[in-house]
This record gives structure tokens, sequence and C-alpha cells, in this order.
């Protein structure tokens, strides 16, 4: 317990030379329900999983379009995604605007990680709780990025984060070799699989729950839904192989936390 | 005990990746009295429990109308309230004067849900105190949608929030198939039915403890008073059915909590 | 004692969802000598005790005109009263400028209660230390409202608050029925009648330390003085029926507390 | 020792609606030096006793003229006195030059308390540490009124504040009813007879440690000095029957304080 | 030790009515090496005892021009000091070329003892921990002032502040009904005997450790030097009398403080 | 544990006379991964061991392009480095722009260090946590400087830093006399043996997890990459002579501390 | 330990008038490596002892020109030192620019010394932690300052500062007789065997260990090196007679604390 004097302000070192508040931001993201991004040569897909309030409520959006050709998904405090799917729109509008071409999605993701960076080295502000996966498809072909509350970003050819994302992570290692030459509906369907793993126990992926979108050569940024998205389910269900649930030692969010959806986590 | 240390000031995050100060305010919300809003594939209709000081006063306000298409119910503290509707009036006031048309419900509940956010992420405000059901009726449709204290927003068929509100919930958890073709009568009667389980024991819904407004297609939002508000309350009697008084189990607010009504929490 | 960490600064919320320090801000207007309000259908009045720190100084005025059409009555910090009421006469004094009419009680009561929540959810300011009961007359009428430090406000038939007020509560409690057709007269000695309860045992209302006034239709906000109160007070003798004192169960400031008198407290 | 946690900040309440901070600066005032003002119909008359450092230093200064009209007499911090009469020699000076006549001694009473005002509500400021009597004639006749660090402020016929000022007050309520009707000669006399009860024990008043100063119809605000001074002092050693000394259950500054002449106190 | 919560920040009132900054910062005053001032009918004289780092380095210097009719000489910390002379000769200056005349002594101690007042109620700079006395001759004659960090000043005959000064004020008891008619030679010399009490046991005065220096009717501010100065200290040593050095009771300073020379404390 | 009161704020000196979260900011430093950088007459080489958040991310770049003449390679915060990195390409483009001429190293250096020293005396903002390794080539040569969180920055012969650069260290003290003759090719030869002392164990440089980059005399800034780097990690594997692994007695960041690479420390 | 609540703010006052993070920064000077200056009637002369990181680094440099006819070394935070240095530079510059003339050392050094004091009264910024050493010659001759964090400074005729420094102290003291009639070289062998009783036991000062820089009449700032150097080094062997190594009982910084090089002491 002694090193908690370091950890209850952003701007302070501990003596390990960490900053406890932009680990403890990261926790937020860990708690949100799962999503991933993978790559094929031509095309970048978004799957997550959506989570509702109760029955008598919408699911949580999970994927937001930006642009045309990007759109991100999500996993943390939905409040603060919202604030910073805002801030990115306005950016490529206004690249848009400014230069008449479509911002570029590695310079959206700088400026982004830039903006985390900055509230963990401010007095003001706590660090943004959210990780995003942004899918985009520009002159250079398709981009898969995430960032994070340390203001840390990486492009991936396939990524998971968010709660159980361990599963989806395993399946996608074990068969990111398939993607880069991989159509688009295979795509979708590793996605589907991979996103299997990291729901829990008993249920099972359906149109409702879970959110799909592409972006690619040709094809503007789009989610996949209804039948379309229900025809995808079915496939991957006859193919099994799906990825295996979260194994028993993953580390999970500790079982007297309340459920997230309450404080607003997606 | 030794989590304290973190709740303090919202803008420090826990171990766990929570906000304390966020969940705190939302203690304020559960305190609140009862309000529960339903809509069918034409209308919206809020109900709400009223709160009066004592027997020389008015009831306090829990329904506020925004403008004509639109209106709020209130759970948590009055003050809040009344500053969050006082911007919200001015914004759609401001809507219909720059664009002549009225301002979309979804749109000024992402505003709202921002205003909330930035009081979660700046050292200068605590977070506001009060949940919101926003009834409204646009070319959309009618919408009910919940804004809380987490900058967090969600859009429902139906829901209910504020002091012993689980009752109201699994009312209309129970019936909400039958709200999309519902009559504005009957969902009226479900609003007043699913509310009757969120009073205490020995009391019962009249005409003075219970505010109900309607909006919808051709029809401007309106509170239901008087003699057309005690038809509903004498059918519902009449029909029986209504929700089951909150279970034992019900996580209530604890005895020790003095009669929030003292702080301005309705 | 484990609750006190959230109420030592006002932003800051308890895990009860409460704001300690809005809280004892409240108990500064419990010590505040008592003061009451009541309205006719056609009339209000206000009844107050003043206090006097000595023989040799004033009275403590208790009761204060904010306009020909509105005034107040205390029950708190004089300092912090003085600068609202200061408020509320420019705020009056520029409604009758701008646009030639007089203020609305309403409106005003906002505005003031608006006041008192920015103060509950600054980091700056302490939250003021004083309620009102607002008595006024305008063309909807007579109106007594109540403002209170959490940035509430209510209206009321009849109120009373300050130390010692419940007694006079039950009195008005017990009255009401009669007051909407009873003469100013009247008012004023059922006013006078229940603000009897709230002084300590063996003392007894007199001139100098009641104060009394009225508004209303054709009538301007004027304090009862004189003779013309001592009238009054000889009336309500003879008639007796006066307000019990406060019984022994009433919650009254503890007796460590030193006299309020000394700090400002009226 | 546990309500401690309440008043190390000025804009903290404390559980029984206290404002500790203000308190404490009150105890400054009851520290300084005693001093007393005094009203006839016609005169208003300030005696107060002077400190001095050491038998090489002039005595501090107790009595302040702030305008023709009006002056002060102080207890407390003699630097917060300096700033503050230098505020209301601003404000008069002003007056008379905007609106060619003198500034009404009520109104500049009010500006000082709200300033102290002020000070208790603000983060920035302590509240000052001085209480003043301001005596002045103007076209309502003489005024003695008392500020204090708390933002309130009385109207008295005689009052007495500072170190074992009890004494003199208690004198003063027992001679008040002959203030009116009495000569400026009488009122003198009655000030120094009151005054002589505040020094310690074996000491007497001497035209060195007594200040006199007064102000009424057609006389400018004057110290009464020298000779004449002397004259008075005479005068009532011949007549006897002044204020007993302080007896001795008065709340004295407790025997550890240091001399807080040291601290500019005076 | 229960008293400490009080003492550290000078916006804090303890509860006895003391700011503990303000006295701290008047024990660095009680720590600089001793300074005195008097006067005659014609003149002011400053001495002071000089502290040199070492045997290598210049001694500090102790008193400073401020104008041709006005000096000073300090105690306390050198560097506080150096930033409020420069204050004061600004002002003089300004003074001298806007008003064609000299700053008025009084004027000019006015303004600096407010700056330290300033100090004593703001959150953002500590008291300065300077004392001073300023030497001054204006149209009124020669005066005496001393300022201290409580934004105190007053007007004296003669003082000494500093490291052992009792024995010198003592001194200045004892002779000072000589000082008014003595010419400037023998006021000098009263100040040079009386200084040689504040030395430590087994030192002298002499020329390299002494400053003294001289204002007056028709002699502008100058520091008496060299042989000049020499002639002073052989003709005390003839006479004799000198100030007794400090009597063992006399409240040093604690033996375990660091010689205050390091942190600039003269 | 005592001395910790002195480091939870970069303004609050140590009695001893350090600054504590300057200190633990530069274990961020340490943790990071290593890098190193070594000069002839003529060039100089940066290299670098880059880490991989897994399989199917990219690896972090570790060696930043800053002008045509000028590169850093860092270790500690990433995001931190982004933003300086941001900051000296603006710098040298700037100076480009307004003098035509290419911002020497030495200059940028010191603005870097500067804006490092402003970090670690303001309340605002916390040190930087990064360290790095600046290689040019202008006028004067090829240089290779270190700047670090404390605003310190050394020009040095061959330089390591990051995670088990002790190793490193050892092997460049042992080879510098050969460097300044040396070729560019003998220099990366000389880079890489060095920095195969700081991989763990049983872990071998690939061209994946190795960057290096070089500038010299005509040589612009530019990477290393492909076949032309795995021709140098032939080349050094036949010529053995690397530097021997890091030995037990160094000190390693502890074994308790999580991965560094979640929290975007390169 | 029970004085440390005084010590963690700059603006706090301790009990016994010190303020404690003064006396903390002025132990960074005491850890910085030795240096030291000596004037004669016509020179100035500093000598400095240089550390390195290691082998591979440059040495740290000690002695920086300010202008033609100044310098200064400095021993404490090298990055403190450079923005003051560089401060230094600019006045130097804009006073050549606006009046033609040279700056003179003091009009300087009072400036720095400003500087420093306002980093000992402000909120927002810790006082510097360097010491320094001014070496000057203007139209006034020669001169040698010190300046310190505390915002105090001091001419000397030969002054020594930083660790182990007091054995040059010692040697300079014994010979200061000789320093005013000595010829340059005299001065600067004076100086280097003042020097050699800094370094540590076994070591011996040689050419990249030691700065030397001169100024003087007709002589600009310019630092001795090389072969020259080497020239004095010889000679002081041969005569011997140099200072002897610090004593045992000098207070060194304690064991324990790690070379301060790391953190950018020199």
């Amino acid at each position: 317990m002694f090193r908690n004097q370091y950890d209850t302000d952003v701007t302070v070192w501990s003596p390990q030379g960490r900053l406890h508040q932009v680990e403890y931001a990261m926790e937020a993201v860990k708690q949100g329900s799962a999503c991933l991004g993978l790559t094929s040569k031509t095309h970048a897909v978004l799957c997550a999983l959506k989570r509702s309030p109760n029955e008598l409520g919408s699911y949580q959006e999970k994927i937001m379009k930006i642009d045309d050709h990007m759109g991100i998904s999500i996993a943390g405090l939905t409040a603060d995604a919202r604030m910073l799917a805002k801030y990115m729109r306005t950016e490529a509008l206004n690249h848009k605007y400014v230069y008449g071409t479509q911002l570029q999605a590695n310079r959206l993701a700088t400026d982004l990680a830039d903006m985390h960076q900055r509230c963990t080295q401010s007095y003001v502000r706590r660090p943004y709780g959210v990780g995003m996966l942004i899918a985009a498809h520009d002159a250079t072909g398709p981009h898969l990025m995430e960032t994070s509350p340390s203001g840390n970003y990486f492009e991936y050819v396939a990524m998971a984060i968010g709660a159980r994302s361990q599963s989806a992570k395993t399946y996608l290692e074990k068969h990111y070799q398939d993607f880069p030459a991989a159509s688009v509906d295979d795509l979708i369907k590793h996605g589907l699989k991979a996103l299997s793993g990291c729901i829990t126990g008993d249920k099972e992926l359906d149109v409702a729950s879970v959110s799909v979108a592409i972006v690619g050569a040709g094809q503007a940024f789009e989610e996949v839904q209804g039948a379309r998205l229900q025809a995808f389910l079915d496939a991957i269900e006859v193919e099994g192989d799906a990825a295996a649930p979260a194994p028993a030692g993953e580390p999970e969010a500790p079982a007297d936390v309340p459920a997230p959806m309450d404080e607003g986590i997606a």
C-alpha cells in the first residue's frame, strides 16, 4: 500500500518511473466490452461486442464512422469516446475543406495520441479512459491503429482490446498469416470467430449484440447489418473453429466491480 | 476503507479504472423520486412521482417542458436540473431561430451528455447530480432518452429512474411488447401502473403527487392534469394489474440518510 | 467520523450522493431567529423575530424591501443576505427600467436559486449561509417562496424557517385552510400567533422584537410598525390560541454552540 | 479537537453551520485595546485606549478621521484597519466630488461590511482582523455603527469593543438613558468613565494613553487633546463613579498569548 | 504541537486570532544583526552592526540611501530588503519628478507598510522577512520610523531592532531625554554606545563592522566613514558609559539555529 | 520512507538538495529499451532495440528523423518523445526558412534541454519521461548528444541509454579509441556489437528488432534497413567479439514492474 | 522530524523564521564540484573542477562567458545555471545596444539576485539550485561576486563554493594578502593550488578536469587552455604548497547520496 502516494495525481512520477493515473485509466479500457480489427491487403474490418443496459434500451454503439474512409471502435468510457470522435470528425472535415483530400489515417492517429498525451502531463484534466481501434483506407492502403490513454499508438495487422480480449488475440495470432490475402468476407468471418471468444460462457453472438464495419479499396466505411450480418453469423457457426473462450488464468476485472454499464463504460 | 483516497477528486482514477466521484453523483439520482417514460410508434409519455416538502407547499415539479416537441423528467438535484433545463431551452430556441426547424432530440441529448462529460474531467466543477429522461417527437418519430451524471446517454423503448424504480422497470420489461402499437391512453395507463410500484407501502397515486406528460405526432408536449389525469387514475384502479411494490431485496437508499427533500433532491 | 473526508470541499460528492458542505450551510439557516410567511388570496404577510446584540444596539433587520411589490425575510448569515438582497434590488430595478413592468416574483426567485446553485458547484466560493422567504404580489396574485443554500426553491401557502420554526409550522398546518379567505388583519394575527411559538420560554412578543410586513393587491410592500403593530399584539393576547412553544423533541441547535448573534447570524 | 478540519479554510462550513475562520478573526478584535463610542441627540463621541510599543515610541493611533463628518476608532490589526480607512477616505472623497454632498454614514458602513463579507466567501484572502466603531453626523443626525470581520454591522446608542470592553459595556448600559439629552462635555465624561474600566488594575487614564474625538451638529470631526483632554480627566476623577474594572469572570485573552503589540494589534 | 495546523498558510487565522506566518517572519528580523536609530530636534542618526561572510568578503551593507533626505537600516533577509529599497527609491524618484518636491517620510512609510500588509493577506506571496528603520528629514523635521513584516509601522524618538537589540533599547530608554537637544556628534556617540551592547562578548566595535549615517536640517543623507567614524569610536571608548552587553535573560536566537549569514540574513 | 514528503511535487527540494520527481522521471528512461550512438570523425551512427507489443503489431519506432542532418533515438515514454520530436522538427524547419541554413545540432540540444528544465521548475507539468540521443552532422562535424529529463545535456563520443545499457557502455568504453578513424561500416558494426549486450539472454538481434541510422559528411540522415542491415548482422556474427550480456550485478528494473510496453515506454 | 511541515513549500516560514526550501536548494550548490575565484588589483581569475559523466563524454562546462568583460563559474544544477546564463547574456547585450557601454558587473549581480529572490517568494517556481561566482572587469576595476539561491550576493577578494570548498577557502584566507599585487600568472597559480584541495584523495588536477578563465584590464574574458594551462599545472607541482585536502571534519555530502552527475549537478 505504500506506493499510493504517487498515484493520486497524474503529474506525479512514482519512484519506479511510472505514472499510476495513466495505468488506472487503462483499466477502464480493459473493462469495456471487447472490440477488434483486422486488415487484408485491401480492406480493414472492425468487429465489436455491444452491450445493452437492459431489454428496453438500445445497444450502446461501439463503432463510429469518422469519415468515408475511416471509422473507430472503442472500449472504455463512452462519454470520453464521444468527445474524441467529435474531435476526429472535425479534423477530418477541416482537412477535406482546406486541402481537398482525405486526412491520412496515420496523421489523425498522431493528433489523437497527442491529445491523450497532453492529459497525462496536465494538472487540470484526467487522462481519457478509452482505447480506440482506428480502421482506415487511404492512399497507402488499409490501416489498423490502436490509441490508448497513455498517448501511445501502434499500427497492427490485427488487434483486439477490452474485456476478455486475450482469447481473441490468441485467435488472431494463430491465423494472421491468412489475413493479407483474405477476401472481405473471410476477414469478417475471422473477426467474428475471434470475437466469439470474448463473450461470457453461455451467450452467443447475434445480430443485436455484434457490430461489424468494413472499409477498403473502393469501399466507403460501412456497417454490416441485419440479414447480411446474420449470414456471416450463420456461416461461422457452420464452419466452427471459433476462438476458445477466455482461459481461466486470464486476468479478468475483479468480481466485486459493479457492472460497468452503469458508469458508461462500453 | 483503503480505496477512499481515489474518490475525493473527480479527476482522479482509482486503481480499478473507476471514477468514484461520478458514481457518487449517480447516487443522488437514485435518491430522487421515481420517474419513467415509455414510447409507442407515435407518442412518448413521461410519468413521475412528485414530492411536497409538507402540506403547505406546492409539489416540486418533476416534468419540465423544453420545447413544443420535447420535455424532460428528472430525478436528483433539482437545482442542477434547473440549470441544465435552462441550457436545453436556450439551445432549442437558438436552433429554431437559426435554422427555422426544431432541434432534433438526439442532437440535444448529445450536447447535454457532453456537458456532463466535461464535469467529469474538470478540476473546477463537481459532476451534475441529476438524471434525466427526455421525451421527444421529431421527424424521426417519438424518442425516449436517458442522460446520467457520467456523461452517458441511451435511447430506450421504456425506462424508469430514481428511488424504487426497479419495480417499475420490471413492469415495463414485462409489458414492453404492447407499447409500440398502444394508444396514447394505454401508454399513460401502462406508465401509471408501472409508477404505482415506486411509491412506499401504504400511499396511493393521486392527482397531486403524479405528473404525466405526452408528446407525439400532432401532439405538442403537454402535461395531463386535473380531471383528465384523475380519469386515468380511476381507470388503472379498476383494471388492477399494477406493478408490485419494490421487492425486499431491492437496494434502497440506507435508512439513515435524511429525507432528501431538505437538500433539494426531487 | 468516517464520512468526514467528503465534507471539506463543496465540489466533492460523498459515497451516499450527498453534498455535505451544502447541508452544513443549511445549519446556519436553522440557527437564525425564526421568520415565517403566509398568503391569502389577495395578500402575503411576513413575520419575523428580531434579535438585538444588547440593550444599546438597534435590532437586526430581518425583513428587507426589494421593490414596491416584493420583500424578503431572512434566517441565517446577515452579511450573506445583504449581498443577495442588493442583487435582487438591482435585478428588480433593471427589469423596471428595461421593460417598464415589475419583475415577476417567480422569475427573481429562480435567478436567486441559480446564484445559490453556482456556489454549490464552484471551487471558489462557499455556499451562501442564508435562507429566504420572499413575499410578493404580482399579476398572478400573492406569492410566498422559500430559497435555500442548496439552490432549491419552493412556493408555499405558508412557511416558517429558522430556529424553533417547527412550532410555527405546526400552527400553520393546523390553520392553513383559513388563510385563503382571511383578511389582511387576520393573516397578520395568524402570523403572530404562529411566531409566538418560536420564542424561548419566558419571553413575549413585543413591538421591538417583532417585524411584520404586508404586500398585496393595491398594497405596496410595507412594514407594520409602532401602535399599529402593538394593536395586533394586544389582539392575539386577548384571543389566545397561539402556537405552543417548541416541543421537547424538536432538534434545536446544540447547547454548546455560541450565541450566533456574535457571528452575524440573524 | 475533532472539529479542526473545518476551520483551516474560510470557505468551508463546519457541520454546525459555522465559519471558524471568521470567528478566529474576531478574536483579533477582542485582543485590541478597548475603544468605545456613545451618542446624544446632537453629537457622537469616540474614546479609545492607546498603546505604545515602549517609552521611546509614539502611541499607536486608535482614532482616524475619515471625513469632516465622520471618523473611526479601531480594535484589532492596525495594518488591516489602515487599508480599510484608506478605502473609506477614497469613497467619501469620491462621493463629495461626484454628488457634491457628504457620503451618508450608513451607506459607507454597508460598503465596508460588504468588503468584509467578500473576504469570508473568498478563497484568496483571509478575513480582515479588525473591528471598527464609526462615529458620524449627517443629515439624519449623529450615528454610531460597529462593523466586524464577519461582514455584519449594527447601529448603537453606545458600544465598546476590544480587550476588557465588558466593563465599559456594563457602564454604558447602566447610564445610556442619560445620553440622548447629554451635552457634549457630559458625553465625553461618560465615555472616559466607561473607558476607565478597561485599563488593567493599577494604571490610570492619562492624556498620552487616551484618545477622544467628537463629531456633531455644527461640529466637524475633531480630536480632543492636551489641556482640554486633561480637564476632562481631572473632572471625572473628582466626580468618581467610573466603571468598575473588569470582573474576574470576564473572558480575557489567555495569559500565554504574547503581547499583541508586537504583531500590530492595537 | 496542536496549534501547528494554523501556521502553515498566511491566510489562515489560528483560534486565538493570530497569524502565525507573520509571527515567524518576524523571527527573521530578530535574527538579523542589530541596527538602531535616534533623533534630535534637527537630525536623525542610524547605526548598524555589519556582518561579513568571512575574511575574504566585503561586509553586508546594512544602511541604504533612498533619497537625499532619507535612508534605511535593515535587519532580516537582505534579499527582501533589496527589493523593498528598490521600490522606495522608485517611489521617491517618481514623487520628485511629478510634484517637484521630496516625498514625505511618513507617506513612504505608509506605502511600505501597505506592501507588507498585502503579503499577510495574500495566498500567493509569503510575508517579507525584514524589519526597517527609516531615518528621514523633511519639512516636518527629522523622523525615525520602524516598519515590520506585519504591516505595522511606528514613529520613534529612538529605536533598536535585530539580534541582542534589547540591550541597546535599554540604553536608549535611559538616555532619550538628552536626545532632542543633542548635537549630531552627541547623537552619533549615543548611537554607538547603545550599539556596543549588541555585539557578542569579546568583540569590539570597529570601523569595518559598524555603519553610521546621518540626515538632518541642511544635511543630506550621508554615511559617516573612515577616520571620521574612527574618531567617534575612540571618543566613546574614552567616555565609557556604553550599553551593557545583553543580559542573560534576553531571548536570543536558539543555539541550534545555523549562522543566519548563510541564508542571507543581515 | 521518511523522505517521501519531498518527492510528490517537482517544485519541492528535499533536505539533501535533490529534486525527487526528476529522479523518478529518469527511471522511465532506464526502463525504455536500449539505444546507443557513436561517432567517427566524419559520421554519427544510432542503433536501437525495438519492441513490438506482440506478433500482430508493428515495432515501436525508436529512431526518428528530425531534419536531413539530424535524427534522434529515444528511451522512455514514446508519447513524450513524439511531442518533443515534433517541437524539434518545427524548430529545424523554422531555422531553415528564416536563415536559409541548417540549425546547428548544439543549438537545438540546448533548446530541448531548456524545455526539460522548465518542466522541472513548474507547478503545472510533470517532467518529460524520456531520454534522447541526438545524432547530427553540421558545419562543425558529427555530433552525439544526450538530453535527459533533468534538463541536462552532454556531448559524447559514444553513449548508450535505456534498459541494460551498462553492457553496451562497457563495450563502447573498451573500443572508443577505434571510433574516430573508423569507416561508417565499422561504426555500425561496433554499434550492433555493443547493442547485442542489451538484449535478454536467449534472444538475438534481427532485422525486425533493430534500428540503425547514419548521418555524416555528404550523407543525409538515413535508416539502414532490410538486406543492408542483415548484411551487418551477419558480419558481426562472423566476427564475434560482441558485448557481453548485462552482468548479474547491474541494477535492472525490479521484477515486479509490469512490462513497460503497455504503458507506452519504448 | 517535527519541523518538516514548514519545509514543503517555499512560501512558508518556519517558527524559527527560516525558509527551509531555500536552505535545501543551497544543498544542491554544496554538491556541485568546486569552483573558486580570486582578484588582484587588475585582474579576476576563475578556476573550476570539471566532471565528466564517463570516459566517453565531454566534461561538463563549469565556466561560461557572459560578455567580453564578464564570465561566471557555477556549482549546482547545470540546467538552472544555463537558464540564468542565458538571461545574463541577454541583459548584457541589451545594455550594450541601448547605452553603448558595458553593463556594470554590480548591476547584473543585483538583477540576478532579484531573480533568485522572486523564486523564494513565489508559489509557482522552486528556488534555483545553483550558486555562481561572477568574475568581471569594468570601469571600477576587477570584481568577484557570489550569488546564491537565497537571493543574496556578496563581493569578495577571493571565494570558493561547491563540494569540498572549505579546503580552498582555507588556502585563500591564508594567502589573500598577496593577491592585490599579484600578477595574472601568480593569481592563476594561487587559484590552482587552492583548487587542488577540493579533489578527492588520489586524483590530481589535469588539463581535462580543470577550467581556468581570466578577465582584467586590457584582457577580455578568456579561458586558459591546453599547453598554457598545462604549464601552470606543472609549475604548481614544482612549487608545492598547495591546499591540503579537505579535513576529515568537513561536512561532506552524505555517502548515500547518489553521484550527483546523473541529476545534472555540476
